[in-house]
């Protein structure tokens, strides 16, 4: 199997995004790795037409009822891209040989009616599904337990990729779930609208994932989180269909919309969501402020999300990934100002812009900050979805690389960002393989804010092994600490364990018995967000 | 028994708010009610000391082991005070002498754990509880069925009435359940703090119900509703305790504050709550603005709250209700400047407030707004709570009123106005009492905004029924529109049976399957929010 045998996904099962972004290590980059240790793994990954699959174990025929017969598959290519998400554990285990999550099939449903068909037929069968809209998962969301099931659909949305309604009165876009969010800044953008929600997933997310796993763009601070934007939801369950959002807000009991946002595929699949909508800005301007300390930065982030005025985008780089530029290999350590780098964006009307900027700017200054000018702002906004491409070619150089986050309320946000540090240092240290531990403030509210963690050390012979230890005493950092496991990869399988300590036996019972209503056979991402029950539920 | 004998309550059972700013109608009101054919009822309300109340039903011994001897009471002043809320429906049954919702005990616990063990206790008696904060609702939120149950027990929270936490680095307080709003803002403000959340129940609502209900505040434009500011709840259950909020925003599965909020008593008893808090404004500026019709000046709405500046406060009346100045019976009907009246407020710096005031003029000017000034705006600020004051002598006067809200998208908005209007207009008139049907838009979101209606007529022989046939039609119009049955009223048992129409079926049993597990023997609220299933939970 080549690379093009891959028809029905845009992107290689176990490399980073778009092929056409590949990139690949200078060579001055190389020698910094050897000096630091870092040896090219004897062993490459495994090539893809050697990965083993068994036999698919689904009624193809069946599904076909449900989908029509020219949308249903089980090739090997089909199920390949299908399997597990970006994570570098997903990564690691298929570069390993290991495609044991593969999907038996892949089933595409043209329609709402037929996502429920779907469900319904694989209820009766006794297949667990994986709902699949863009398949960027880096938490194991697109890994479910097989066991107990007769086999695994993958049900891919992409066929539901319409706007289905434009309400400019009311600003809001009613969008099918498998639209990519390229694709719907695109289709919005030519009636002068945007989401505004710029992921690092977005090349390849889709408005369904961005729901069901409460996305968090770059642009949060001006456009808020994607479960901000949500006004309504259509669900559809094994038991039918449920339909959220009569009115952008209202007092009417419990916010339905947030039980169904972050419910990650476990209690239905998501194929509509209508969500505000804003004019498209005619300005935008990026810039960059040096501080001296972290600290010194996250009190002048703190203040202006407090009390203004607030840029579109904000966020702060710790002094170590100040110094590493991710995105520009050949500067990797060099120079540079030093100090942690903060990035502000404005985004409006030309007036606007400028008002705010200038208001921000003194905030800025007064608070230390010390402009840098647009240029390094505008590399970064135009740069940002260039630096995840490097993982692969480090992986392959036998570097270790993953990213983990969190958030926490201001006042500990100081204690969350040691703890996590030590944990990640400690835990690899004891390895044998000290890594280098960068941090950045990447999202912020008024009452807290997140950090966004990226670590990187030379591979041991078991990088997945080596990684799991190291995750591991991060989330028990975290939970230690009183901070939120995820705020905005998701739960997944590999969280699930430390948001059922963070929210406590009640409310994962109230959630299973949620859940036990909606698929009441349990075969909706098994194993993924909540533990299964005895019951195998 | 007199109103010196209601000592743990502040508040007459049924007449509106504090004692202290009763009002009477002015003679020339009285004229004018006269001339639209309203009659002084010939029966007089049933004096209080008269109300038939059953022999209390509950075991107060056991209540007691719970909370303590002293803070158990089955007085009948205490019984009566927390009899239902302040709804016009719930003030005429009391009027004509039904008191059969009153709880059989009142019980008053002082910590979580009292909570705890308090509904541990009920449910092992097999009582019914009614959590009680500040009796405001309106909805019929304080009427529990009590079929099947031993006793109804009401479990007022006024002892927990505590700042528990002031975060000031993160900007957060936690407040017990307890806590008037009133005095919530009182102990902020020594710290330079503030809720900003000022609902028309204000003088007599508490922390737990302003979540427990979603309530939405007069300044919600600027401060957001209070379902916003919550960043973190405690829940007591039979089950035990439910703790929510590690983090200002996050991924974690599923928001479960936002399934606490809005669940009226029905899953739990919340006992704090933290929210998001900001420095008392330095400056305040309230102005009017006049626009020729509705349609005009909710356009200028939108478009603040689309494009911006946007206000702190903003609302706008119609026609009728600017003709109709409910806080100065004197001027009813009088002269005025015509049109539709609009509100605006800015609270903030002195620098910002005279910004945002700037920009919003010129936005509410270009959309042919007539500045009428800081005076009528000063007026309605500091007469905001005045109004409602008048509906008891107006009820004495024959005259009925009442109000009733909803919310939608803007593009629906002249619609659903539409609807409602005349929804009331023909059960009323079929009546032979055609109604004056008031109406305001009192709350604005990007994607649309809530509309406030106040109707009054002449009473009929039966107003309950009188005005049970208007709210029926009222509710069937909202749900036809596709609106939201309340925007922050609340469900209570008055909206149940739209509620369910509007989430259907599968939203329900969800719903339900939770209560199963948080309350097992259904003794929380039973009929409130949710109908009560074949076993009586």
């Amino acid at each position: 199997m080549t690379e093009s045998d891959l028809p029905l996904t845009d992107f290689h099962p176990y490399r980073w995004g778009d092929p056409a972004h590949r990139t690949t290590l200078p060579a001055a980059a190389q020698e910094t790795l050897a000096a630091f240790g870092v040896r090219t793994p004897e062993k490459p990954p495994v090539e893809l037409d050697r990965l083993p699959l068994p036999e698919p174990a689904v009624d193809l025929a069946a599904l076909a009822e449900a989908v029509g017969a020219e949308h249903v598959t089980a090739t090997p290519a089909a199920r390949l891209a299908h399997t597990r998400g970006w994570s570098t554990p997903d990564l690691l285990r298929l570069r390993a040989g290991d495609a044991s999550d593969a999907p038996d099939a892949v089933a595409y449903p043209g329609s709402h009616e037929e996502v429920v068909a779907l469900l319904e037929c694989c209820e009766r069968l006794g297949y667990a599904v994986v709902p699949y809209s863009g398949g960027t998962s880096v938490v194991g969301g697109l890994a479910p337990e097989r066991a107990g099931f007769a086999g695994v659909v993958a049900l891919d949305l992409k066929r539901l990729d319409a706007v289905l309604a434009v309400d400019e009165v009311s600003r809001t876009a009613t969008l099918q779930a498998g639209l990519r969010g390229v694709e719907a800044e695109r289709l919005l953008r030519e009636r002068g609208l945007t989401l505004g929600h710029f992921p690092q997933s977005y090349e390849g997310a889709s408005i369904g994932g961005y729901a069901a796993a409460r996305s968090a763009g770059q642009s949060s601070a001006g456009y808020g989180r994607f479960d901000e934007m949500v006004v309504g939801l259509v669900l559809a369950t094994p038991r039918g269909t449920l339909t959220t959002g009569s009115a952008p807000k209202s007092a009417a009991g419990p916010d339905l919309r947030q039980l169904v946002l972050g419910s990650e595929g476990t209690l239905g699949v998501i194929t509509s969501v209508t969500v505000r909508v804003r004019p498209v800005p005619a300005e935008r301007v990026y810039e960059a402020w040096r501080f001296d300390t972290f600290e010194e930065g996250a009190a002048a982030l703190r203040r202006l999300v407090q009390d203004g005025p607030l840029p579109t985008v904000l966020r702060l780089s710790d002094e170590a990934e100040t110094s590493v530029n991710l995105a520009d290999p050949a500067a990797m350590f060099g120079g540079g100002p030093g100090g942690c780098l903060a990035v502000t964006g404005y985004e409006g009307t030309a007036a606007e812009v400028a008002a705010r900027r200038a208001g921000a700017g003194e905030v800025l200054a007064a608070a230390g900050g010390q402009p840098m000018g647009t240029e390094p702002g505008e590399a970064w906004r135009t740069g940002r979805y260039r630096a995840p491409y490097l993982r692969d070619p480090l992986l392959d150089a036998g570097v270790l690389i993953e990213t983990l986050e969190t958030v926490t309320f201001w006042s500990n946000l100081p204690a969350l960002r040691a703890a996590v540090t030590a944990a990640l240092t400690d835990a690899l240290g004891a390895q044998g393989t000290p890594p280098l531990v960068l941090c950045h403030i990447s999202h912020v509210y008024e009452t807290g804010a997140s950090l966004y963690f990226t670590v990187a050390c030379a591979q041991t012979e078991d990088p997945l092994g080596q990684w799991q230890a190291a995750k591991s005493a991060a989330n028990a950092a975290i939970r230690a600490t009183g901070a939120a496991i995820t705020h905005h990869h998701g739960v997944g399988t590999d969280h699930r364990e430390t948001y059922a300590q963070e929210v406590g036996p009640l409310a994962i019972e109230a959630l299973r018995a949620v859940k036990r209503v909606l698929d009441p056979a349990g075969i909706l991402n098994p194993g993924v967000l909540l533990a299964r029950d005895e019951s195998g539920r």
